[in-house]
């Protein structure tokens, strides 16, 4: 088998939402957009809803309505993107609750689908989904009249504990909802951890659910072991992938591990990756591949079956940083080659 | 509708099958390895295949399995990483052909599997896959005796035509099958257009059917239309997205789009990338979040339902620059949330 076998220990998924929910005295609501952070919707959902979730986020209707037919009809289901033009459909059929953005969306909503619970996002500084404090004012009463689920916002800088921008976006919230009846939420998984002045009625986590940072007490969640396809000697002077990027300075074993940029495994990350066979770090040698990767194994005293490029040993944050980015795009970018196996 | 657009036109997938296609006196087999680059593998290869095409590659074992329920019973299929452990099974039942790298995987295959087809890749140098020179010539005898249905290589530097590489490869192939009777396979898209010396008896075109550099004849395959959810006003000073790492020097109008990392359009492109409105090109503006990006749109005279990342004014290998990578990278990181429209 060539196909890399991704892990994922949903005991330790429900941990971090323990850990997470015991963090706040709000109502926790679990945010799984984007299949689950890489994870996988159906199975992430449903262990998070026999652990008591009660209330999830999707980004898009879509999602939404795959979310209802995993969990069945109980649980709230709110939709990031609010009431797009074409949803209304979809948010009446699977009982979603969008979080309405705007002016425009709050009047398609209310015109399709009179008396369908909705909430109401504000942009508090991000510029980037709800309402702002003008046309707020000038929408709140005809919008409260109408009983929303949630007011909400969504925090820019939270993972950064001490940027001024936190404060600031706490302000604003408070002086945009503080003599409102409606529940209210601000905080992600990095609000959480910003303390109890950010939680109001309910806190949504996200990445730290699945392992991530700013969580610096999640369980990791996954692992992916990676096989080797074949293990090569490479003389002095011998280059190693595409663009002969890597010259061979010694003697050197290289082994060819069946997983590339194709599976999720940033192509920028080059030569600055690492793997693990064991407690060993290897490095990875030459150019990603689409479906392939260059390891020197040079160091090792067995020939390994597989290597693991995520597990006790390299974290998603750890991976990411070898691409220069974030753990949440390691997850997100987790293939649909790999060969899940849920624990 | 919050979920993006993705259209497939099959029509040109096949132009540029025709036109690498004859570029070559030789067997032309289609490279549909990675959900043939993204794009769909059933939909994809049930056209090539009316198209003409009789043999298929793929990477693994497990994607062999999934083409041969698409394609029924004709066509060949060729598997890249040859006969893993565990493969057996799929190889038989689904009566792929594997194209074995080692003498390990001989062994495996002649015991498992006595006179199932195979094919033998060689070494020429990239060391990636493959048997190197000595190896093969300590097992050729034994291989050729059981009539391997193909003898292939891969190049490590085909994109780039005055690479010293390619000539020394196929120096390199040339003298490891220069005297055997089984069908030779050296060239992808990029070896195609290094001219008939690279082609011997079958030429193995991937990236170029669809629509990516090296082939710069390539019809355009993809188009991307990503919905716009909101667009605000920000005034001077106001910041946008994650960090605050944008921040407005003018009055402006931002759209946020609803695409993401999540999505495959690769964080690292920030704010290097733009999108187009019609013919008019605007900036991605602040961080790519999962689920979203903002984009200026202070320019366009009219407010757009959607903006284009991939189309006629910007291809995979534009986009794929924004990211610093190649537009293989692009394609295959095409996210799942898309509405694929094949046309």
């Amino acid at each position: 088998m060539a196909t890399a076998t991704l892990s994922i220990d949903l005991s330790a998924l429900v941990e971090n939402w323990r850990g997470l929910s015991a963090a706040s005295a709000s109502h926790p609501a679990a945010v799984v957009k984007a299949d689950a952070y890489g994870l996988g919707l159906a199975p992430v959902a449903q262990r998070l809803a026999q652990a008591g979730a009660r209330t999830f986020f999707v980004a898009v209707a879509e999602e939404g309505v795959a979310l209802r037919a995993a969990l069945g009809k109980g649980p709230t289901i709110n939709v990031f993107s609010g009431h797009m033009d074409g949803d209304t459909p979809l948010i009446r059929d699977a009982n979603l609750t969008p979080m309405i953005n705007s002016v425009d969306q709050m009047l398609r909503h209310f015109e399709a689908l009179p008396g369908h619970g909705f909430g109401i996002q504000l942009d508090t500084g991000m510029n980037r989904l709800g309402m702002e404090p003008a046309e707020w004012a000038a929408v709140r009463d005809v919008a409260l009249d109408q009983s929303p689920t949630l007011v909400m916002s969504h925090l820019a800088c939270a993972d950064a504990t001490d940027h001024p921008m936190n404060a600031q976006q706490l302000r604003s919230f408070q002086e945009m909802t503080h003599d409102i009846d409606a529940p209210r939420s601000l905080a992600a998984t990095g609000g959480i951890l910003l303390g109890p002045d950010y939680h109001f009625d309910m806190v949504r986590p996200g990445v730290g659910l699945y392992g991530g940072m700013p969580f610096a007490d999640a369980v990791p969640v996954v692992q992916l072991h990676i096989p080797v396809i074949q293990i090569r000697d490479v003389a002095v002077g011998e280059t190693v992938g595409y663009g002969n990027t890597w010259t061979a300075r010694s003697p050197s074993r290289i082994a060819t591990i069946s997983a590339g940029y194709a599976d999720g495994i940033i192509r920028a990350m080059g030569p600055q990756a690492t793997l693990h066979a064991g407690s060993s770090a290897v490095p990875v040698v030459g150019r990603i591949s689409m479906d392939m990767i260059g390891v020197d194994v040079t160091g090792l005293a067995h020939e390994p079956d597989t290597l693991e490029l995520l597990g006790p040993h390299q974290t998603v944050d750890t991976v990411a940083a070898f691409a220069d980015t974030i753990g949440y795009e390691i997850l997100t970018s987790l293939g649909a080659r790999y060969k899940r196996v849920y624990l």
